[in-house]
C-alpha cells in the first residue's frame, strides 16, 4: 500500500427530504449566490424554481447562469467568473450533474484569480475559491464530492482535468435520488458507466497490498451493475436510484483509491473522443475501457482474473487465468451492451482517420501501463 | 435506504513517513498541547519522545498526561480537563489507541465546559471542544476518525458511549502501520475483532435497499479476516498491518453505515462485561457477537445467509437458508478461535450469577432486534 493523505470536507445530505435545506445551507456560506444549471429539464421540472425560492427565503440574493452543456465549455465559465466579480458573488450553487458542478468549480476558482482560469487545467494550482454547494441530478461524475473538475476549451478542442486539491470539493451536496427519476435511460446508463469507470481506473493499479480497497472497488461495481439494470426496468425504483447515487459519490470521492495509484488512461482517451465529437463522457468510457482492458490485461493477468472472479463470478481456474481474465472482460462488455451502450468508436461517429490526431493530442496516458502515442493509437484501433 | 447526513473532516495521514508531520500539523491548531498516552510501551519504544520532540521543534509548548488505561476512566479525564483549564491548553495530541483517543475527546469537550464532563455520556451534547490530533498505535476502535467516545465511570462501574456528533472527530490522524508491529498478538486479535464488530453492528440492519454498503461491509470483514491471520504469523507484514489500520478507520468512520440503522446490542452487552471485569473491549465482542447472532438470526435468516455466503463462502442453498445462516455463524466462531479469542463468558471471569446485574445495567439494547432485560440475560447465558 502506498502512503497517502486524505481529507474530504463535503457534507452529504442524502434522501427524500434533502432538498429542503438548500437555502439555509447556502446562507451559511454566503448571501450572494450564483446558481448554475444546465438545460431545459431542470427548469421544466420546477427544480430550479424550488432551489431559488429556498435561497430567497433564507435571505440569499440570487443570480443565475444556465445553459451549461455536457462536456462543459470554458466560454461559459468565463461568463460565470465575470458575473461573480461584477456582482460580488460569495457562494455558488450547482444544480445538475458533473458538467454543472465542474463549471461551478472553475468559476469558483476563477472568481478569486487574476489570471486566465484555463491555467487551472494546465498545471496551475488554485490558492482559494468560492464555496460551492451542489444539488445533484445525475449520479455519474462524482464531482459532488470529488477534488477534480474537467473542462473543454473550444478553440483548440482541448478537454482537460484540473490540477486542484482537496479544497475544491463542494462544501455540501444535496443528494435526493428522486431527482434522478426523470433521467432518460441513455443518460442513466452513461452515468452508471462513468461510476464504474471511476472505480476501475483506481482498481487497475500496480500497487500491491491493497486488499481492503480492492474489495471496496469490487463491491461498488457489483452494486452498480445490479442497480443500473434495475432502474432501466423501473425508472422510479427508489432504492436502486439511491444505490447509484451513493455509489457515484463513493466511486470518486477518493476512498476507494486510498493507497493506490490510479491509471486514468481510459478517461484521457475518452476525453479526446468527446473533444472531437461531443460524445457523452460515459459513452466514451464504454468504448475505451473494454479496448484498454484487452490491450493491457496481459501485464497483470491475475488482477484481471481477480476482477473476473470477484465482480463477474467467473470461476477460479488456476490452470487458465488468461481465460478467466478474458471472460471477465467479455462479461463486462456484455453488461455494457445490456445497458444499451455501444463499445465501438465508429458509433461515436469517429472513424479510423481521426485516430492519429486523437492519439497525438492524448500523447501519453496511464500508470497501470504507460501508453505512448503509438500505443494509444493501437487502443483506439482496438475500439473501432 | 434511509435518509442521512454525513460529514467527516478528519485528515488522514497514512504511511511510513506520516509521523514526521505531527509537530507541524499540531502547530496549525494550537501552540499549547496536552499529549495523552497510555502505558509503558509507547514510552519504551521512543514514540512519545519523538512526538514531543516534533511538537517542540514546531514551537508547541508540551504538557503530558500518561497512564491512560484500557476501558479509560473518567477520573483521568478529569485530571486532563484540569490541566487544560489551568495551562490554557489549546490543542490535544492522543498517542495510542481508542482508550487514549476517547480520553482526549472527553478532555477536549470537558475543557471548554463548565459542568461535569460525564454529562456528555448521559445525554448532553457538547457545544464545542478543543481540536484533537491523533498518532494511532492500535487499529481497533476507529476513534481516530469516528464521532464517538466511550468512557467508564469507576464509582458505579458504568461504561457509556458519548452522545456527540461529527465535530468530535479528530482534526488529523497519523496512521503509520509500522507503529503496530510491536502490538502483542492478543491485542492485535482484539483489535481485529473490534474492527469486524464495528462493521457487523452496521451490517445487521432492518433497513432494506442497502446493497452498496452491504458490499462495503462484506469487503472490509473479508479483508480483516485475511489480514489478521497474516499478522499473527508475521508481525511485521507491512501490507497486512496497513490493511488492518485502514480497515479500522473505514469500519467506524460512518461510511459503511450510510443510510442504515446500526444495532449495537453486542457493544452494549460487551461494555457491561468490561465494566465488571475490565476485560479488553475486543475480547468482550468475541464473546457477545456469536451469542447475539445465534439469538437473533431467525429474525432475518436471509441476511445471515447472505453474510455466510458473501463473507465466509458458504454456498447458496435455497432449500436451507437456515443452515446457511448457522454455518456462517459457525465459521465466524471458528475464525475467532483461530485468532486465539475465546467466545465464552466464563473465560472473562464472568459467571452465571453476574448475569442478572449485567442485564439490569444494560437494560435495553439493539435495533435489529430490540432486546429487553430478560432477552439480554438470555444472550449472556448463550455466551456462558
Amino acid at each position: 500500500m502506498d502512503d497517502f493523505t486524505y481529507r474530504n470536507e463535503t457534507e452529504l445530505i442524502f434522501g427524500k427530504q434533502a432538498l429542503s435545506c438548500v437555502g439555509e445551507k447556502t446562507r451559511s456560506y454566503g448571501d450572494r449566490a450564483l446558481v448554475l444549471y444546465g438545460g431545459a429539464s431542470a427548469i421544466r421540472s420546477g427544480l430550479i424554481s424550488r432551489v431559488i425560492l429556498s435561497l430567497k427565503q433564507s435571505g440569499v440574493e440570487v443570480f443565475e447562469l444556465g445553459n451549461v452543456e455536457p462536456n462543459p465549455k470554458m466560454s461559459l465559465a468565463y461568463r460565470g467568473i465575470e458575473i461573480c466579480k461584477r456582482e460580488k458573488i460569495n457562494v455558488l450553487v450547482a444544480v445538475g450533474g458533473g458538467s454543472v458542478i465542474d463549471t461551478a468549480k472553475t468559476v469558483g476558482m476563477g472568481a478569486v484569480y487574476d489570471g486566465d482560469a484555463w491555467d487551472f487545467f494546465t498545471g496551475t494550482q488554485a490558492a482559494s475559491m468560492l464555496p460551492i454547494g451542489v444539488v445533484l441530478t445525475i449520479p455519474a461524475a462524482g464531482s459532488e464530492s470529488s477534488a477534480d473538475a474537467v473542462m473543454t476549451r473550444e478553440e483548440d478542442k482541448l478537454k482537460r482535468a484540473s490540477c486542484a486539491g482537496d479544497f475544491i470539493r463542494p462544501r455540501f451536496s444535496i443528494l435526493n435520488p428522486e431527482l434522478t427519476y426523470t433521467l432518460p435511460p441513455y443518460q442513466t446508463a452513461c452515468g452508471a458507466v462513468d461510476i464504474i469507470a471511476h472505480v476501475l481506473e483506481r482498481y487497475f493499479t500496480t500497487v500491491r497490498g491493497v486488499d481492503v480497497t480492492d474489495r471496496l472497488c469490487e463491491g461498488i461495481v457489483r452494486s452498480v451493475v445490479a442497480a443500473s439494470k434495475r432502474v432501466l426496468i423501473q425508472h422510479d425504483d427508489y432504492n436502486a436510484r439511491a444505490e447509484l447515487m451513493l455509489a457515484g459519490t463513493l466511486a470518486h470521492n477518493g476512498i476507494v483509491g486510498l493507497g493506490r495509484r490510479g491509471d486514468w488512461a481510459s478517461h484521457a482517451m475518452g476525453h479526446e473522443i468527446s473533444a472531437l465529437s461531443n460524445a457523452a463522457h460515459g459513452a466514451t468510457l464504454a468504448v475505451m475501457f473494454p479496448a484498454w482492458m484487452k490491450y493491457v490485461y496481459q501485464t497483470d493477468i491475475r488482477r484481471f482474473a481477480q476482477f473476473a472472479n470477484r465482480v463477474f463470478d467467473v470461476q477460479y481456474m488456476p490452470w487458465d487465468e488468461n481465460e478467466m481474465a478474458l471472460e471477465g472482460i467479455r462479461r463486462f462488455e456484455t453488461f455494457l451492451h445490456q445497458l444499451g451502450m455501444s463499445t465501438k468508436l465508429l458509433d461515436m461517429g469517429v472513424k479510423e482517420d481521426a485516430i492519429p490526431l486523437m492519439a497525438k493530442k492524448c500523447h501519453q496516458a496511464g500508470s497501470f501501463v504507460s501508453l505512448d502515442e503509438a500505443a494509444i493509437a493501437d487502443v483506439y484501433r482496438l475500439a473501432l
